[in-house]
């Protein structure tokens, strides 16, 4: 445990260095616009999704050092914009973000709409800069993955779905939607993006995969049982947001003793489709223990 | 100019075919989303960008139909998604767009904000589907050229300047560096994508970004004047929003007479960059014509 936490913070600081070197030069007239995107993007994540892809590309030999850094630099962005718009006044309006003000409270509603749209649109351009021919089938393909996860099948659709549901009754089938696609479709787009950028066969790619939406899952329950049992501190975000908002949550749905078996159960599942890689899996193996080990 | 009419007007209904077919199949959970995605898309545009990136296409002879056409969808995604979000309160707050409610009125604004991110999102979607190994590189490239200038060195930074100069003080150099972004960068990415996937030299699709970047800068000046002059129907929106929004226009900086005249040396230098390609550029000539003549 104490290596996957130097781990983490060691590769957390190696991507925040990368994504220093992606948002480009501001211009005179749209300052703030760069501002606002910097502000969102250096606000103290975990950088769970580009460390996933890093580590899921080190798996396999024929990883591309600049692409998996696009990339890994690429869904970061995409994680940071989808946060930007959900705390919007007309989404679920939280004023507190990772212990700061949010973006739209920082710099004002338009500007936080802007700089989302602007770190979304960063991130394709990053993803489909110029490599070398054999290369391109393997990044056009990530990027499609990537692009297909992250929109209405995937982390959009998640998100209305969330939105929708907010104050209505709910199940269990509903929520498994939602955290299937709000937060698992791009956990799992960053694994299978990694997976792809370092030469895996479909194969591998699918069992990546199942290991992403699982692990996907257990850390959106994990995150609902921290919502109710945590402090502002532990989870970054104000406690009870998702109470005052009459979210749909796991826990809400099938109970908190279920919530938590269901988390454990769920990360087990996900150990298994990393078997075939044996010890090569190891970090993966952590990252996944990680995240279940925070609620128990 | 019946002849243009009538390409125009056939070229619209070909593009809004394809659009029918890339809305992917809904999902019960999210059903609005994709409703509210559907309605935004065809809500009446002119498919200027679609039919501009097709016919410049149709230039050259190494076109893929099936690429060309998912760049076309794409480049109408991301204009309608810009929309959407401009029209947003915390924006423009934009009731009417085309002579219909805007998304947000129709449909509430978390789900316009969401519509216009999964449209965003589904144009990459698009632009990054399979295709040939010979393709790859121009497909990367022209991805990357839409990324680019839909991004926060093109259209988005051209909103947050437009959005800031609200009730400002402005002046030529302000005007000049909101429209060039905000509305000629994705015009000029819709032309330079149809060159590059259809095999055009460096050289060549320089000329014709060149072309790109002038008829948008005329496009939006005359848009400009017949938000002075027009009524509603010609328009397509309510007559006055820029007044309302104190909005920062060419005209309103450099004097109705001066941005008539600067409309028309605009499109006359545009068509100076289409010299090189003579009789095969008839039909860019005359959609730069058909605009312009909209305000003479």
């Amino acid at each position: 445990m104490t290596d996957i936490r130097l781990y983490l913070s060691e590769m957390k600081r190696t991507v925040e260095g990368w994504l220093r070197q992606c948002l480009p030069e501001p211009e005179a007239f749209s300052m703030r616009l760069f501002d606002a995107m910097q502000y969102s993007l250096f606000s103290g994540g975990k950088r769970l999704r580009p460390i996933l892809l890093v580590s899921t590309a080190n798996l396999f030999s024929g990883g591309d050092g600049a692409l998996v850094r696009d990339f890994a630099c690429a869904v970061e962005c995409i994680h940071t914009y989808s946060l930007i718009h959900d705390d919007l006044p007309a989404m679920d309006n939280d004023d507190l973000r990772r212990g700061r003000p949010t973006c739209h409270i920082e710099f004002s509603e338009n500007l936080a709409i802007l700089a989302g749209d602007a770190l979304l649109t960063l991130a394709f351009e990053l993803m489909s800069r110029p490599s070398a021919p054999e290369r391109r089938q393997r990044q056009l393909e990530a990027l499609n993955e990537v692009a297909v996860k992250a929109g209405c099948l995937g982390m959009v659709g998640g998100q209305c779905a969330d939105v929708l549901a907010s104050g209505g009754d709910g199940g269990e089938q509903l929520v498994r939607f939602i955290h299937a696609r709000k937060t698992g479709a791009l956990i799992s787009a960053s694994i299978a993006a990694g997976a792809i950028l370092a030469g895996a066969s479909d194969s591998e790619v699918e069992s990546l995969c199942n290991f992403g939406d699982k692990i996907g899952l257990a850390f959106q329950i994990t995150d609902d049982l921290l919502e109710i049992d945590g402090d502002t501190k532990t989870l970054g975000k104000s406690v009870g947001s998702d109470v005052k908002n009459n979210k749909i949550t796991y826990p809400a749905v099938v109970g908190i003793d279920r919530a938590r078996s269901e988390a454990q159960k769920t990360v087990a599942e996900s150990l298994g489709f990393l078997e075939r890689f044996g010890e090569r899996a190891a970090v993966l193996n952590g990252i996944a223990h990680f995240f279940i080990d925070r609620v128990n």
